[in-house]
């Protein structure tokens, strides 16, 4: 059997029955949320990580700028996802020997710019010789605390009856790629290149009570599944009330929905939580906060339409290993 | 200019440059030593990755659970290398789509062997597709403290007078593979397969007081010279004093001086200290600590023969881009 027939999710299952569960005291979350969570003395760390492969998560001709920048956004978001503050950075480079000099450090401009923007320390890493480029990012961060415990959005969070929002609007990344690979720009190719995650929402989310989250990096329907999965709980999602941007109507008339559902990578937050509760951190932000469906007993996700009937969609999400996902 | 033109340590300066200094005030050691330090809260962390790539530091015919061991191994060294003590890990295992489900099993088979060996407790990763397997772990660990300050082995730590200290015995692991890539096996092909880095004595070298350390992992000289860098200092290394195992001399009785010297991937310990605490360390540990120079004024590292005349090397030790090391 090869790794590509059992596919993603289903072989970090078999390495996770291997590994065994880990039964430090100190363990609070281990495999399987956006990062683990550890008790060092009197803070709860997160760590997470986090790879970009060229040819398989960017491609050979993106700008390497953008690269770096996106090697370490999509660790911040795994931070975020869990409602933390991100501090330090361990960053490796698997460098083809003929890469250009000032590619390799285009990226690390890319990097410095995301680090800046997220107030990332980089304090460390590794420099490796590999066929192909890529770029591993491990961040540490911590979660925030009230009275000596942390304040954490997980993906077993969640409640029946809890309404799930996201934030901004989703599909444009996957959109974006589309375009690129017609040598189109604009503000969808944007989104896939340069992802800005939530992060000061997110804590705020943390701060008001929320307790589950998720980035969108699989694809919203995927994503809620994994909340679902771990909450032991369904979700009704409703396709009319999904935040679409404009420019992706406009440019994917036909496909904008199945990009919003299933697209992947748009680093936006997906939480379940109290409707009132949900109000006030709509209420607080400037970003905007939509609420799409509800977490219910069961164990599916459903994505309803306007008359109320299931629409069923090709593929759920993206999987990394059976390329199955509409971002190759 | 390409990457392997520049090789890495003068990549590294370049990505730093780029990056500036890391100004959080957290931040106790950033780039330059074997593993980060940052303080979080009552708690100075210490985090570390390496990377194994296939074909570049591990061959595609070598045991995927000894692959597995030495990925988590040679991080566990680099938190002994700061006489720390190791918490948690992420584990990245790059998948080539075909390599069979087994093969992926039996490396974490041999993480979950070192895992225990060293109590480390694997908390999460990710599995992505690429060309070719590697495996990147990142390591979290804490500093010894005392009085609330932390106990740490730094490269930067050493002194004039010092005397320079080497665990076990050196060249055993390119000796290894030498005899690996001739489908021979044995002692010396087991210390390159699966090293075990002295993380007790380590800890205890730190609690006795001494302040400079490093593993050997790029080469004796070259991990001396490390040293020096960092220690704005020169250092002398005598060659009938090193540490040779019977086993090397009489697979290589030509080469084993050179094996020692600049072979690498030993994962034993460098100390530097003063001779009365090493030799306190020296009656307290179980392991072969062997005296094999001094830290001097100056900026070079001198290899001195037995007439006191310098020995010259050709190759100082193992850059990992330019591909002149013997492990290649």
């Amino acid at each position: 059997v090869k790794a590509s027939e059992l596919g993603e999710f289903a072989l970090i299952d078999r390495f996770q029955d291997i590994l065994g569960p880990g039964t430090a005291p100190e363990l609070i979350i281990g495999i399987g949320d956006d990062c683990a969570v550890w008790r060092a003395g009197d803070t709860f760390l997160l760590a997470t990580t986090d790879t970009l492969v060229e040819g398989v998560h960017f491609s050979p001709g993106a700008p390497w700028c953008d690269v770096g920048w996106k090697a370490l956004a999509v660790n911040v978001s795994d931070i975020a996802a869990m409602g933390g503050e991100p501090l330090f950075a361990l960053v490796t480079l698997a460098l083809n020997p003929d890469l250009p000099i000032d590619a390799a450090g285009q990226l690390y401009v890319g990097l410095r710019e995301a680090a800046r923007e997220y107030e990332v320390t980089i304090a460390g890493g590794d420099v490796v010789r590999a066929p192909q480029v890529s770029i591993t990012v491990a961040l540490t961060g911590r979660a925030q605390t009230s009275h000596g415990l942390p304040l954490l959005l997980r993906r077993d969070g969640g409640r029946a009856g809890d309404v799930i929002a996201v934030t901004g609007t989703l599909g444009d990344s996957a959109g974006g790629l589309l375009l690129l690979k017609q040598h189109r720009r604009g503000d969808l190719a944007r989104a896939h290149l340069r992802p800005h995650p939530r992060l000061a929402l997110a804590q705020e989310a943390a701060r008001l009570g929320i307790q589950c989250g998720i980035d969108v990096s699989d694809g919203l329907l995927q994503d809620i599944g994994h909340i679902c999965r771990r909450s032991r709980l369904g979700a009704t999602v409703h396709a009319d009330a999904l935040p679409i941007s404009d420019a992706l109507r406009e440019a994917f008339p036909d496909d904008a929905l199945t990009l919003a559902c299933t697209g992947g990578e748009d680093y936006e937050l997906a939480l379940a939580g109290p409707r009132h509760v949900l109000e006030r951190l709509q209420a607080a932000s400037g970003t905007t906060v939509t609420f799409i469906g509800e977490l219910r007993d069961g164990s599916r996700v459903r994505l309803a339409g306007a008359d109320g009937r299931d629409i069923e969609m090709s593929a759920a999400g993206w999987d990394h290993l059976r390329a199955t996902g509409s971002r190759r």
